[in-house]
């Protein structure tokens, strides 16, 4: 099943080294890391059957909206991003939180600044007929999720 | 917005009714309500904005499963109500927790014991062809969201 | 730390044996296990830093509530477990959020019907001038969290 | 109560006006919006149940730390503020959870710049003896609240 999510994520515009960039640009100020450790951190996040799921979930809703497939009003809401919808990030979220609270911080931050991969792909869906809202919150999920998984490995601090 | 919601809600299976006596089955060892207030209290969760995003995405989800929409592996996970998928139980405690953590305890007992339309709903999506992944969590999310509502308005114990 | 935890949760009135009976309890209908693997998973989940935090604070806002060296009006509403207050639940759930969502539903159904161990305590916090207000709930998440951390394991249903 | 949870506050360290004054920083740039407003939504947020319980549990434990009187290890733990903690976090977000999901990015954000009253706060509780692992992130949890119950209240976009 990870081989299919990192799939996915490829096809609709994410692979392993950008989030793995992320990682690596959020916490090299705190920790000695390399890219080889950010990109082994962000699989390990891959590995865990709740992140598989939220992926794949919120993957084809963006493709769902994208094709037309979905009902109204909940189509119009999804294709525009509407700042009150709010679901993305829960899925996101939950993501997140399998590494506990201490994701959160990071999560907002990447969501808000959106840098690297996540602006792009934010981008994309704002100026072309691709629907990303899930997808920029689901790398911020997978990145703060890999961020909590490098402290908690790096331990008593 | 609202009133799709409470249509779309009824379309798969669930009436405010129905929903409603389940809060009064809850909360009548309790408090001294009404069907009435149970009603209204139901309506009252259902007026709020996140709310209705987490139902209008559950049942889009449920309706596209069962229209063999979805791309697999997500449709038989949603199909066969896979017990370790746990985006139904998401969505839910995002209804839930809009009355804050003290709906969390109702949520868990009715998804667990499976009472009434949630029950009814439940057998549906295991015997038919319909897909009810999502509905049963979102009744027991509402419910749960309905019962919190009316202890805040109790007040103070 | 995670001695002192075990330590700290026996003192207070919790051992794992008596929570690994929940476990038993709860899973015995659907999987085919043995006592000694629910002690073993009740066990890794203690071993998680984010359940050792939630456990140790929970168990000290207790203490401190039984001291009376909480001011008014947490004081109050901590000693008299407080059906509003909400955050023994918050913290309970942060506990079961580390294994998904999938072990919601199991700490509502247990802090519902408060079986074994959990109504043991629970009725000691309301029966004497002992303050068991988090220990129920942490209990109800601890447990939960192994049941969802052996449903994770035992795959793919 | 809600004067009891201001003043606390207003002791610990946080005024409502130094908290409106980030909400008005996060939200000038996308709505048009005043002081006053932003301060009474400040106001709107302390009066919900589950928003003062999170902020008394959460002062209560950086005094009771301030004064030494919890018991080790969670003492040093909540002192020295240790990064993989994250129950500051968890009481935080269920402030922020009382208006859904879209209050989690601003949340991340500010805790990450720490801006403001967000700041000069952590900073005390680095540089001095007072205590400060909850009340920078209430503080935060209590601005991005604000956020979004003015971006609900402004409807909808």
């Amino acid at each position: 099943m990870k081989d299919i999510v990192v799939k996915k994520l490829k096809e609709r515009g994410a692979s392993i080294e950008e989030m793995a960039e992320l990682v690596f640009e959020l916490q090299k100020d705190y920790l000695d890391i390399t890219m080889d450790e950010a990109i082994q951190n962000v699989k390990g996040v891959l590995d865990k059957r709740e992140v598989q799921n939220a992926i794949l979930t919120g993957l084809e809703l963006d493709r769902l909206a994208e094709e037309g497939l979905i009902e109204e009003p909940l189509l119009s809401i999804i294709q525009n991003d509407k700042s009150l919808y709010g679901i993305d990030e829960v899925l996101a979220l939950s993501i997140t939180n399998v590494y506990g609270s201490i994701g959160f911080t990071n999560f907002g931050y990447l969501d808000k600044i959106k840098i690297g991969i996540i602006g792009k792909v934010d981008k994309l869906g704002k100026t072309t007929d691709q629907v990303h809202t899930f997808l920029d919150d689901l790398i911020s999920g997978i990145v703060a999720a890999a961020c909590a998984r490098i402290a908690h490995s790096h331990g008593d601090n």
